[in-house]
């Protein structure tokens, strides 16, 4: 990390500057009403660095809706508690060239899902975690997600949560293909709660950029160097963040930002650029394909400024 | 590049050792005829550092088909010769998910390929190449891909290209469909021949590591400095080798590897680490998917040795 | 009608006969345990003409389950109660080419059901009944079966619907996608047991065939007729069971009987020759299709032997 | 056959006036250009009974393009020539429920043609004729639709033939596909151009009907009595026609005329009502999927007129 404080200030300011230029180019997400009334305008730019600092730029302090960045945190309690052999034979980790919640693959073309960062994929992580009931699973999960975004307050909002059970009608039709599939057995109305709560972790894009740094960092605590993750799991986030991570995008970002990344439909993206700093953005403005509009251009300019670029 | 020579070579040793172990463990091509006598002992490990020094490991020599590699030189020309408008109005940069001869896609999904390195898309590719007639187009593609491989003297091998033209039932369907989807107009027969020709290229080793520098070093010639690619398209071809380039296994070796490479089912894969050096790898001996088994050990073995890893 | 009581009844014995040579060809169905205990050489055949003679042949008395059949019924139900234009707003009346529990055109080729014949299909043929409860709906839908099946007292399995109810992962995946696509609202879990609990009713042989008579006669009752449907819903339906009436065999049992008919995988088949006669089979072992093998082979003999042929 | 002359050409007239007032809510097919500049107004209403007498309403005499009628021809065809045994293994009997084009299920669902009424089960069947060469192969082909259509003097219009052919990229796509997926060897562009060949047959309304007559009358000539087909080929070909004859109407079709009919985008209609009469109709304007909007108009009136309805 050759940068000085002073640089990297520099550059989130103007990457602010020019991000804030597409408020407005996006859609306010309407799949979750809780979440339709963000104020567009309320932008973050954040960066951790390997040694713990963050550095931030925007309205950093305000919270938002983890969603689907929570599918790699999911993904690491579900091998935390089964390990790889169970995990992987129940989703596969190749870049499925669909929608995120597409449905005839499952039929079509394989049996399991095509990775953990798509929605059945994610589905089927949740169906890894292990505990006496679906409260005991969570407040594993929660305890993780408070270590991994540095908050042992993060909780999940209910009112989120709640909406998506509604209208997940979609999701619900994953989960019964691969309980159909046999990709997993119990009951998915359950693993559809676990998913969607860890998608309605509320949290700040300083939060976001921390975890990007404990992944840059193969796995250690920025702060404290402790081992958060092990290496080879940080390895494997970061390999899935390149190659599934942007949805729809995900080929359009490798081009243009070339860090790996994973946006969330609540308008953050992490990124984590190996051995140099943890990237955490925030806008709640979607693309036509989940990812936040602002957030993507934040990183593309971080990208070129601080020359991130990882391929 | 913190690596001394003899780092290289003693990595680059017993990468060779290694790979070999795996020699029976896949299995000869049967779609070219040509192809499959090869002898699958011979393996090649090669490195081109960003000065332009190459160290090589194995029976580096023997020359090998180039086949998927060569998607890559197609785009370039493509480029060159019709511009980015163009040619991303006929081929996407998304991964397909895909067999790289899917043919649904191009009925149910989409108009045009997903990305340029599944056949679909290096046939559009090759319908973007401009000049009188196909000899005329084919020799700026030989000139381009003689400088990108650093053998002026580089050509195809028609007993291989007439295999493939004749067996090729599927690329051409592919071809078929994107003229009925309006991708092209034109013969679409040229467009595969050009495509085909390109793919019996009869390379080294050594040559796809040169190849790798280049891309791995922004675009300048190792040797000389001077500039083969601009630095835009230098990023663009590590971004779609990083997202598309193994066919089915992209996710696993980006897992396993973590540098971006292509795979041709020739038996070779050039991978590039930014900033670092260009590899070239061969074994015959394929696995599943079409790549080189041997040579994904090989890449294997040198990213963890070298901390060669992108992501 | 030009045949005679006494060729009728020598039809029906030969046909029974030959059909029973099939006994062992097929697989008693798996995918419910409670039917898969039924005695394989429990074989009807049955013929209602169109002045309400019964004529049966083989042990006519026992009680099957009426499985897909029962779309049919529940098909004029929801005709009855939401009329043409909302029925098919809902559900199409093609072929689908695909097998009946398939989700991938829901996805990919159109947003309702092909036809009403299909799982999917008759789902949808559920969300059109009204009524203002489950239990208010059914028992609406079961007075309707009950006329056309000539048998009041008709009434559903618990314990097969239960069953379905729990392993019918697929057709909840199929219920939850058909709410994502807007085909319908409210509850599809209610859907699902209505289409359950029709496929569940207890029927014999020579039920069947009374409804076969029925279809027939142009929707008259063969005893009384007093009219039980529409000219033009009777057209309707043998329009669908010459369609789409035998799974993904419903082109081979057009060349091979060339009778309308409708299958179930309770192992009924009931048959429909305009003008002549009512055929009503049993035969508990299916084929990979889910057609009764004795059954078929019934209907391919009767066809021949009488002249039935509608095509 | 109860009906007498007088009922029959006055069935006949007003099928036709009722027909006439579609004229103009149908589109001249686009694909042919040959084909566009049709009078929509020119509309034929013929009847051959099974005393091989004809009856027409309208300007019966002008010529038009058989199209996919021709699809029962090429397959009675690769029957004599090859055998049920082989035309059966590459191609099916049952709807595919899918365009006459589609390419998909070739690479997704099976191997093979669902039926021989689509375009790539066509060109299977033309892969089963034989002869030294294509021009021995389609004279015997033309010599049987002489016989079938009773016109000795039948022939290709080559203008039409070739259009189709430079412009039939689909359909080389899917002659490419079966090639691969090994539904026959030898030469794709030769099937081709014999399906064309048959597909631009240029034929009268008259001679449809009485096509159609030999197949109602279970394969003997209306005129003589000679057998032109055999019983169960007939039988064959009226279910083929029942349950996949009107591209992607078939269902609809069925539940409005309810005859067996198979239509082709020249506008021509052939329909075989079993033991009653063959009926022809032509028009040239095309509703959306390729069926003759007036054509079927005037089957929907002659089939309540004349009770037709076979199923």
């Amino acid at each position: 990390m050759n940068h000085t404080p002073q640089q990297i200030c520099q550059a989130l300011e103007e990457a602010y500057q020019y991000a804030a230029q597409w408020v407005g180019k996006g859609k306010m997400p309407d799949f979750i009403p809780a979440l339709e009334h963000e104020d567009p305008r309320r932008i973050s730019v954040c960066v951790t660095d390997l040694e713990g600092n963050t550095y931030t730029a925007g309205s950093y302090q305000g919270r938002f809706s983890l969603q689907s960045i929570s599918k790699i945190i999911l993904l690491e309690q579900a091998l935390q508690d089964s390990g790889e052999e169970v995990v992987f034979s129940r989703v596969g980790v190749e870049p499925s060239g669909t929608s995120f919640n597409s449905v005839y693959r499952l039929e079509l073309i394989e049996k399991v899902p095509a990775n953990p960062l798509i929605n059945p994929g994610a589905i089927a992580s949740a169906s890894c975690l292990t505990g006496r009931n679906k409260e005991e699973k969570y407040q594993k999960f929660r305890a993780l997600a408070g270590e991994l975004l540095n908050d042992p307050t993060v909780d999940y909002d209910p009112v989120v949560c709640d909406c998506e059970m509604k209208t997940g009608h979609r999701n619900r039709a994953l989960a019964s293909m691969m309980l159909h599939n046999g990709v997993y057995t119990g009951d998915p109305e359950e693993y559809l709660e676990l998913y969607y709560r860890g998608c309605a972790l509320r949290v700040t894009a300083a939060q976001v950029s921390y975890f990007g740094a404990v992944l840059a960092g193969d796995g250690l605590c920025p702060k404290t160097g402790r081992r958060l993750l092990s290496r080879e799991h940080s390895e494997l986030y970061r390999a899935l963040m390149a190659t599934c991570g942007m949805y729809n995008t995900t080929g359009r970002y490798a081009v243009q930002v070339g860090i790996p990344g994973k946006s969330g439909s609540g308008g953050g993206i992490v990124a984590a650029a190996r051995g140099k700093m943890g990237l955490g953005v925030y806008g709640p403005e979607l693309d036509g394909n989940g990812n936040s509009v602002c957030g993507m251009k934040a990183l593309e300019y971080l990208s070129r400024a601080l020359d991130l670029r990882s391929y």
